[in-house]
């Protein structure tokens, strides 16, 4: 097959990922639910920073969320524990959530009743970045032991994205992290990114976090 | 487009790149290069670990590496410190590599002085486990970061590994590593897979691999 062959074909799947995309950032914004999609490499502390968030969020808003895994479904049942609704999206080895995913899940959910939707993406700091999921939000996470760099080595997802989480600070000097050096790379490749540092071990930087998602709450809707 | 002709391409390009990769593997053979294809999640530590295995190795045999990322020189310029040749390949966005940009990167280099190549893959725990690049050996590596999960998670990629380094263990402590669950995961995804534990940081484990890496040295070829 040629090259211009392979790139019309993935254009084919990024275009329906699309239009699917739109429909549900209509459905989430006409049921005043704010949808925020989790991005990373595997390993760096979505499931444990969201277990957090749930549980913490809970106390003020309604909260559910979504988590992609290539197999297994020990996010779900780790998650559960938080009193959230829960669903596992188990994508048989695709690298990647796309928006159809999202929408089969959402079944008998009720999104009039979920102020914050989190979606929990497969471990991957490079194929999620293409897909878009409706989402309101688009949150990177990168903890302190992957490398300063990573920002100019994965420019596309980190440019995609709304907002940089820096997670297992509580692990900074173990691992010599270096915070002047990530911040000149995140200011290079995405001029002016928010960045929130946290620790779901210590809870440090959590509550900053929350107060920044719910301040992207949608407007309600007029009726 | 219906998935069933998005499989059909799928497979298509997994085809092309199998007979480009069988064609290299032949090559190395007639070289008596050991090709060492390094994968893992971005962050692991590949980078690191290779330095000092370019570094140790280069006492006993002749070394060199091909390093791929999605965009930056930064690894080739980081490992080019170590005095063996050093190629960056940089796939402006693809988020693994192929045989083919393997054997583009290969122009030049005369294999036949060259006893150990090492291909560091993209960081990405999925996607390039369906790539076969011609490699002796498919070393899988997973810091003590990580989640000790991580085999059930992205069984593709440790099934299709011949060995398993655990990184970064000097950090252990400090983030709770639990060895058993990791090695229980990896006995199940995996049986038998050998697993050695370093540390490019203090050096622990570093001899143990080479010693593995050199005991798959292609048999000279006679002629």
């Amino acid at each position: 097959m040629s090259d211009t062959r392979l790139l019309e074909v993935r254009k084919g799947v990024l275009d329906g990922n699309d239009v699917v995309a739109a429909g549900l950032r209509a459905r989430f914004a006409g049921a005043g639910t704010t949808v925020v999609n989790l991005v990373s490499s595997p390993g760096t502390g979505k499931t444990a920073l969201l277990e957090e968030l749930l549980r913490r969020m809970a106390q003020q808003c309604s909260v559910a969320a979504l988590v992609g895994d290539c197999a297994t479904d020990n996010d779900a049942v780790r998650l559960a524990r938080s009193g959230a609704p829960v669903r596992q999206i188990v994508t048989d080895g695709l690298c990647h959530l796309e928006a159809t995913m999202v929408a089969s899940h959402l079944e008998g959910l009720d999104l009039g009743t979920v102020d914050v939707l989190f979606i929990e993406n497969v471990g991957n700091l490079v194929c999620p970045s293409a897909f878009d999921l409706g989402e309101s939000l688009r949150v990177v996470l990168l903890s302190v032991t992957e490398g300063e760099d990573k920002p100019l080595k994965y420019p596309a997802m980190f440019s995609a994205s709304d907002l940089l989480v820096v997670t297992k600070t509580d692990i900074s000097d173990a691992v010599g992290f270096d915070r002047p050096a990530l911040l000149a790379a995140v200011e290079s490749v995405h001029p002016g990114m928010p960045v929130v540092e946290t620790s779901a071990r210590t809870g440090a930087g959590v509550d900053d976090l929350i107060d920044l998602l719910l301040a992207h709450r949608p407007a309600p809707v007029l009726v």
